[in-house]
């Protein structure tokens, strides 16, 4: 992908400021939100069971996160997602632990086969998602990224999507094409919600009117280059989070086609 | 309104440390009681239709906020509003995103019926309270400001309530007096939950035994001073938040009265 | 205690970086999940009821905070707790405002019977966990720091666990002996959440295998040597919890055993 593309991709966003619809865990909710507004989306979390199905129509993206996933959100996230698909409306999915419980493998299995238009975990809830052991600690990781890799490449044939598997290199396909992605920093693992916030960028991108496999890249791509842009100036994790969303804000489409590394 | 009314405000209420009982959504709880605290009051969330009864009667102030509205909140706020009308503690309703589902719309609906002494929402929420089209984007922000200003005199003479309608300018009546506050940054819409913010301020001098109308003043130009305050120092909306709530905190009564700009 | 036992336990907790299960309140969940990736520990926020035993037993602790208690997160909760006994895991209970309704009294005393490795309460909660007035605003602050402590002896002796009272000086007893925490300042009163914190530091230290009262301590003066160095740079108490979170991911073990005030 021509990184050129991202620059594009930011400004339609920046143009649209699509109204993005969240239904997320309570850890990340107000980070979602910040993160949102500061790279010029418009969201909005509604998630009761009663309202999501005439909200969802509203929205130019719905973001699916089971993070804190309680039995009612449950619902809700089937109607919503469901909703989306018939409505048309891309929507993207954040398997948080699928592999740790029944209950998370079950809800995210449900989801996946409503078909997002991304998928977006870690190596080890893609690995669940596709039926394989995500492996505990003392799995090799080296290993663990190419079996979760390949992973990804199963699951979207399988399901028709785009699945994005995120880590120090972000590895995002459809199926058959690989595109990666290069940017980030170690401090994004010691902030809570940051795989979270890049599921919601990638929302973000879909709803400005860009194909999955573009809106993941530019979802991952921004948030890794704002992390490199945040990091110089941050005293720790919290300093870092703070400058993470302001960087986000301030980032122009200029810099993030310069820095990004795609392969 | 005289300035330094709320100069006495203030002192009023860092005197009383009021205990302020939030029934209010995920997204803004963490930054809602932080706001209360930098301000100088105490703030509880207890939510459980259990409790809310006998929680409320030992607040001097409540908030309801819809914003991530689930059915057993629905009936925890109204529990609590019911009980606390009747125990004649005041409190201040938050209808956010009302025209945007009859869900919201009827919860909305039902809680203002219960007679606040305080709503605060944003233009289209008070058109939507008001039985009025909210209007979509492309809709002249002139003329909207001015349909929801009428809007707010109409609902509060309908429902005997001071109604505050929040924007550029703010405009809070009681359906005879209009006041204006001309204070606030454009950063306030780059943060989540700074509407969600300027309630549970008006909440916290309500809390502190002012009448209606001067907490709604004061709320939001205590709100919109530190905002101006902060905004100086900030490089990006999340260090704006930061210091937006250090502001709050550090902000002195002769401060509030010499830049307050009411009409 | 011998300070040199604390950069000895945070040695153990780094290198362990425990799974911590969090089942907690939706005001502090970020902050808590914060706190814990930056003293160095894995947190987890899981809490429906069809999946706490589930995820319970692959945790190192659990910490149970009943802060925005709902019926269904109470009965999660209860399951929680009961596995993690059975199964050896060790628990922390924070029984936010445990005195103030009957239906938070009643949770927090039906988790205390299931015998946390750790209770961690301020004055108020742990008097009312012990049967007794947690008094109101007026009470000699002195006098009820002598009630409460004698009340978290109390406690300890009947329930078979180690109680921390947290103030401005901390007290923590196993129900003979007893070692005090001299560290803090007065900004964490103004930040929400900071004793939810200090509760889930103490998980932490749990979960990397130290003995109750060794693990409370070690919380306890964690988080108040970060806090007084936090204090320093701080401009209010919003960029105080930013440093705050920042000083937990830099605090080396020197400086806590150097700066830790034990009695």
């Amino acid at each position: 992908m021509n990184p050129t593309e991202l620059s594009t991709a930011l400004a339609m966003l920046r143009d649209a400021a699509p109204l993005v619809h969240n239904i997320t865990n309570q850890v990340v909710a107000n980070l979602t939100a910040n993160a949102l507004l500061a790279i010029g989306a418009s969201p909005a979390m509604v998630q009761a069971e009663e309202e999501v199905e005439e909200f969802v129509v509203q929205a130019a993206a719905l973001v699916v996160n089971i993070g804190t996933l309680l039995a009612p959100q449950r619902r809700a996230m089937h109607l919503a997602a469901r909703h989306a698909g018939q409505a048309g409306i891309p929507w993207v999915l954040d398997p948080v632990a699928a592999g740790a419980t029944a209950f998370r493998r079950e809800t995210a299995q449900d989801l996946l086969a409503l078909r997002p238009a991304v998928l977006r975990g870690n190596g080890s809830e893609i690995l669940a998602l596709a039926g394989e052991d995500g492996g505990g600690k003392g799995v090799d990781s080296g290993a663990a990224t190419g079996r979760a890799v390949a992973a990804a490449r199963a699951v979207a044939r399988r399901e028709g999507v785009v699945v994005a598997v995120t880590g120090a290199i972000d590895h995002v396909t459809d199926g058959t094409r690989m595109v990666t992605v290069g940017n980030g920093h170690p401090l994004l693992t010691r902030v809570t919600g940051t795989g979270c916030t890049a599921t919601a960028l990638i929302g973000a991108f879909l709803g400005a009117g860009l194909p999955p496999l573009t809106a993941a890249v530019a979802g991952l791509a921004t948030l890794g280059v704002a992390a490199e842009q945040a990091a110089g100036a941050a005293a720790g994790p919290a300093s870092f989070q703070v400058a993470l969303l302001d960087r986000l804000h301030g980032l122009d489409g200029a810099t993030l086609a310069a820095r990004a590394r795609l392969g």
